[in-house]
């Protein structure tokens, strides 16, 4: 971790009084209770199980993702991060003086990650090896055979696994949510969570960093201690809302869950069709899970526009649509379109999406639709 | 910064895609309300504006202290932080790898900065110099004298002044409170502040970090865009917190500020008195802001209490009374109590520390009290 020793003598006073004394004070024991919950809600999927000091507390899932890198960052050292992917990990890696090396999924395999380039990328400076399941922006979601082999290929290269699960449960395809953590026996996995996405409340600032570890390969109190130390530092989010988790976690009624699972269903199946109707887009697989697909785009069967960026700019200014270009995460000429959209809105959105693309369309083009 | 250069194909695309398109977004029109409000509060007291642009928004005034750290940090760089203090400085500047220099308050003159000890530790070197005005642990409130003092030492060595105001407006003495913001034109201040104390929301995590630059000496296009990059990484306060600011900052009734003032100015009154008649306890400077204030402990008249330590530690055992040995903050054999609690409970536990001091006072003492 990006961290400098502590005073000695502050440190001794920091362990002994001000924590030994704050302890007793109201604060720690919401953020206790929101550790158990988060604990004993992930653990039900595990077979084994989590402990308090297993869970830290995060604003949010961003912030998540950065207390996973800096720990992981040492001098000369890099990590693994998949292409298309999550734009705030190379904003982290760098922001940490982590070399990111880019691995890639494989369109054509359902986003499955290629394993053969993971292992020629890995060198004894690896020290990290991020995995998006469901993926996020591909909408995919892995099969446990899948899981399997990556974790495999991690064991062999002896990197964790940093398992970015912030869309976990959200999957309505043919492949159930198998967290990464099953296999926590096998690697270290960093689990990264939070409340935003299954429970439909972005922006609330409520995420979780889990250390997946039953065997102790890899923590050890030291190492509980520096995350902790670095935590003391970070703020977290509202004390509030830490009260509030083990309630949201424990009563939120199967019924809400289901629900978004149908809508997400629903508006995904909407993308897929309507986007088979528009001839210079293709769709490699269909959304799986998550609230994102990605769109290759035949940018040469569009008249004068030059790239990604350019159709999302001009889609903008003539239609009021946005669509993230996807050079943003990390395919250049690829749309990444969210579904995560009232049906209705969504229609009208993909609508004006066929009507420009048709508007573009080199006449010649459009004479052999 | 400690920051490492982003990826330039991936910084364009940043600039160009997430943040033009994204800036569309209804969680930016929040985030833009919110820094609208404090900038326009913290105007009220300025002889100048701030803009939007002045003003970051922090997970709590913690995140606002280690934002301030990570952006001075260089190599081989140190930081004037006051003693006693707050332990937090500590810790981010240690974990920023800046040098710790610790200046001293002085008690037997308010705890007013020793400005000579501070030329004296300044060097070449030296990226920050802190203080905290209404001042934790000690209470003290600096009058618009001293802090010109202050503002003049830090334009001498050519070092922006980092002013924490959490405690701002605090104040129930005969100094009112002076932003330090006052004097920006002289030399850049970086004011850090929340909603905790003053709006009395502990726990909500709503903080601020504000450029005071008018004269723009420190403050660049590059810099902003520095900072802004490692917000995208923080994460920060839940946006529907945000989204209230501007409602709690403009339409909270002076009633609210004049009732907490009241309630501070009575307990800090009942804590000055009842003080006084603990002969082992000496309280050098009648608190004048804040909630805490610092109390010298005289061990030598105590049996069998070694340090501060020891007798806070006896203390919560024998009479469950918290109070935090000065030690925490930076000066051994001293006692931090702070007064921000009901006035009831706050003689009950004046009370018992009374007690406890006569208990454990040295035969000889008592018989010549």
């Amino acid at each position: 971790m990006e961290n400098g020793s502590v005073n000695h003598e502050m440190e001794t006073t920091s362990t002994i009084t001000i924590k030994g004394i704050l302890s007793l004070l109201m604060q720690n024991l919401d953020e206790n209770n929101c550790k158990r919950a988060i604990a004993e809600y992930l653990s039900c999927d595990l077979p084994y199980k989590l402990s308090c000091d297993d869970v830290f507390i995060t604003s949010g899932c961003t912030q998540a993702i950065d207390v996973a890198l800096a720990m992981l960052a040492q001098p000369g050292a890099n990590v693994l991060i998949p292409r298309p992917g999550f734009p705030i990990y190379e904003l982290c890696a760098t922001f940490r003086r982590l070399e990111i090396r880019y691995y890639d999924l494989l369109p054509e395999n359902g986003w499955e990650v290629d394993l053969d380039s993971v292992e020629a990328l890995a060198d004894q400076n690896t020290v990290g090896f991020v995995i998006i399941n469901p993926g996020n922006p591909c909408g995919n979601v892995y099969s446990y055979q899948h899981l399997k082999k990556i974790v495999e290929t991690a064991e062999k290269l002896k990197i964790p696994v940093i398992a970015d699960e912030v869309y976990g449960h959200l999957v309505f395809g043919d492949n159930p949510f198998v967290p990464m953590g099953v296999f926590g026996s096998m690697v270290p996995v960093l689990t990264l969570g939070s409340l935003s996405k299954r429970w439909i409340v972005p922006g609330w600032r409520l995420g979780w960093f889990v250390i997946n570890d039953p065997s102790c390969m890899f923590k050890n109190p030291k190492i509980i201690e520096r995350i902790n130390k670095y935590f003391d530092i970070l703020g977290g989010p509202a004390t509030f809302i830490q009260a509030a988790v083990p309630r949201i976690i424990e009563q939120t009624d199967n019924v809400f869950f289901k629900k978004t699972i149908n809508t997400l269903k629903q508006t995904s199946d909407i993308c897929w069709d309507m986007i088979k109707e528009i001839p210079c887009l293709t769709c490699p697989q269909k959304p799986q899970g998550s609230m994102a697909v990605m769109i290759k785009l035949n940018i040469s069967s569009l008249e004068d526009i030059s790239d990604d960026i350019d159709f999302c700019f001009r889609l903008v200014k003539e239609e009021s649509v946005i669509i993230l270009p996807g050079t943003a995460v990390g395919l250049k000429n690829w749309l990444r379109i969210t579904f995560a959209a009232d049906p209705q809105s969504l229609k009208e959105a993909l609508g004006r999406l066929k009507s420009f693309c048709k508007r573009h369309t080199k006449l010649m083009q459009q004479q052999q639709q």
